[in-house]
């Protein structure tokens, strides 16, 4: 075995010997490798002298254990697992699914999951086509959200997802029912552009299975024509913290976060603030003030952690420069009197709208001396707002 | 006469020569007083040689008018409005309806009136019970939105109104249908501090009338409970001009602005706009991303002009100190596992739901140490999490 497949063996393998962000665990491999780091974890090398040191030093203040028995406690916790280890047959499981592993390093590995740092995963399984790459940070957005969604925060999602979608980018989410299933639903229907894909979902359980059941043919969909993604191996069940876990994902791989709807605690609200934690932008859509499935957008708007947001375009413009097509801004329908000074504002309010005045009567209903009247009332004429007929002046029909 | 009720007497005469927010006319004003100020508009007085140089310095760069001409400009302006002064007939009014003039200086005259500096008043106009009082602005609320409100936005304006009114807030808005409407309506409904305006109308027309016609009876009973407010004397029209300027009443009489509902162009962004710039907090209440009538309030959410308001809680939080009862945070419901350790929430998850199992089994699930799965399980059972029965242990009944 060369030393790459050695590697990539070696990430499979410490990817279930160790619960996503396994902090020791990932010290581990930054500092001695993962060959090493695997070999230390199986009890297959000891330790050398120097490493609980550069572990303290290369973990700094991220672990909340007690510094002494930092390395001791990861090996206790790692033991249990080790007569588990069998990377080939989850290679081959993936293979057979058609997925695929992707390690740091590999040219497919996506280079915003190092904003991450330490917390970087190890490894990421992928299912998919294979000719499907994860598309760059600025060209995704995570729409995350609520299970129980209401049919606003769906039609909402879809809105967005759709046009989002149109415009060239990748929507993310976590493969769950309510708010994500309608982003991953509606961006497969937008999707017209092959060499991307249709959307990713992002699991927190192994990719041999479709989780959860009921989003089976969705998942499958997504498999055929999108990318499905999990840092944790084939086999392994969603729970609380891989699904806490797999939100820092979502957040890493998305150059922008929005939640559409969430209650007052969501895990969707967790997202969003992994995104901020990277700097990454995050956006909120409002609601109703009586819906509980908008309270934590509300929260998010109210504590200034995200930005409002309530279409694509304004999704598109808070995700940055990639996109070509949107447009901030609803077009500006200028009123009548837009642009006019205060003289001929005050002017304008004191046109009769139906029979006409002299400027004689106009000037003191306006305030203003004649001959500021006569003029304004010649750029009112000339904007269509003001008209002349045999009794004087009034407004024109337009205004 | 003396010269409190001659200053008092030309305050009101130079508020119907003078549209408000006539810069010329209020730079006039506290260059030479209201008195000579009325008898150089009125052409009793000549204009002083050093006068136009005054001028220019009190305005600053106020005045978007050229410079030479600004007071010649001002008297042509003034001019053919001095032939309907009669200032005794307005007090007159006032007097008749129950109403008074307040002039700066006056003990009842709102002090958060000066933050709009040169841009002050010259005069209100008051109708309601003499003993009422404006009151301070850190308990004035000004809530403003569309005329043509949704059953949405008349419901959550009635909760904000009233909630705010049970708080002690006074409420403000500008006595126009929809919004405004149904914040003066709750208050009055939940108004029970007789010591305090029930409600405070700022009004763009003459305090002769009741504007718009449709909001006489409600007018009437501001007039009745609470305080109408207007800087436009009595017979005056409302016109745009003085729409707007009223907008920059509103925002100053009050501590805090909250915009219930505006179309993307309203007047009630107008007076956010104002309070902005007076650097008084502003609120935006969302809505659904569909309706138009949320439009203008999503674009102050999304601009950060505004913060996030839900109810009247959040809008007392935005008020400050004032308020004792406001509570802006709901309960926090505690979910089970708040507060859990990352271990012990890895155990949690690894616990079986039904039948018990052993620790040896628990171990490699949870991919944690034996000691730490026993200390673990010791604490789940401490906080009712989990259980142990003959077959072992698994979660308990409320986990």
């Amino acid at each position: 075995m060369d030393a790459v497949s050695e590697e990539r063996r070696a990430r499979a393998a410490l990817a279930r010997l160790m619960e996503p962000s396994d902090w020791v665990g990932l010290g581990l491999v930054a500092s001695v490798g993962p060959i090493d780091a695997l070999r230390i974890a199986t009890g297959a090398l000891a330790p050398g002298n120097g490493l609980e040191a550069e572990l303290l030093r290369v973990l700094d203040r991220r672990s909340g254990q007690p510094e002494q028995s930092m390395l001791q406690d990861g090996l206790q916790r790692w033991a249990p697992r080790v007569k588990d280890l069998a990377p080939e047959r989850d290679l081959a499981t993936m293979e057979r699914l058609g997925g695929q592993l992707l390690v740091p390093g590999d040219e497919l590995w996506p280079p915003a999951l190092a904003d991450l740092e330490l917390g970087e995963p190890l490894c990421l399984w992928v299912r998919g086509d294979p000719a499907l790459a994860v598309p760059p940070a600025n060209r995704t957005v995570a729409l995350v959200g609520s299970r129980d969604s209401t049919n606003y925060g769906n039609s909402v999602t879809g809105d967005i997802a759709a046009g989002l979608t149109q415009r060239g980018y990748c929507v993310v989410s976590g493969g769950a029912y309510g708010i994500d299933a309608q982003a991953h639903r509606s961006a497969l229907a937008a999707a017209e552009d092959p060499s991307l894909p249709a959307t990713m979902a992002v699991m927190a359980c192994g990719l041999d299975r479709y989780y959860p059941a009921g989003n089976e043919e969705l998942l499958r969909s997504i498999a055929a024509r999108g990318l499905l993604l999990a840092e944790v191996p084939p086999g392994s069940a969603p729970t609380r913290w891989r699904f806490l876990q797999r939100n820092r994902l979502i957040a890493a791989l998305s150059g922008t976060t929005v939640v559409v709807e969430a209650r007052w605690r969501s895990g969707a609200l967790n997202t969003a603030h992994h995104a901020a934690g990277l700097g990454r932008p995050v956006g909120a859509v409002p609601g109703s003030v009586y819906s509980a499935n908008s309270a934590g957008t509300h929260r998010l708007l109210r504590d200034g952690s995200a930005v409002c947001v309530t279409d694509a375009a304004e999704v598109a413009e808070l995700a940055g420069p990639f996109d070509a097509l949107a447009s901030s801004t609803p077009q500006e329908v200028l009123a009548d009197h837009d642009g006019l000074g205060v003289e001929d504002l005050l002017l304008l309010d004191a046109l009769p709208v139906r029979k006409g005045v002299s400027v004689d009567k106009l000037v003191p209903v306006a305030g203003l001396p004649a001959r500021t009247v006569l003029a304004g009332l010649g750029r009112l004429q000339a904007r269509g707002l003001a008209a002349q007929d045999g009794s004087g002046w009034r407004r024109a029909q337009s205004s």
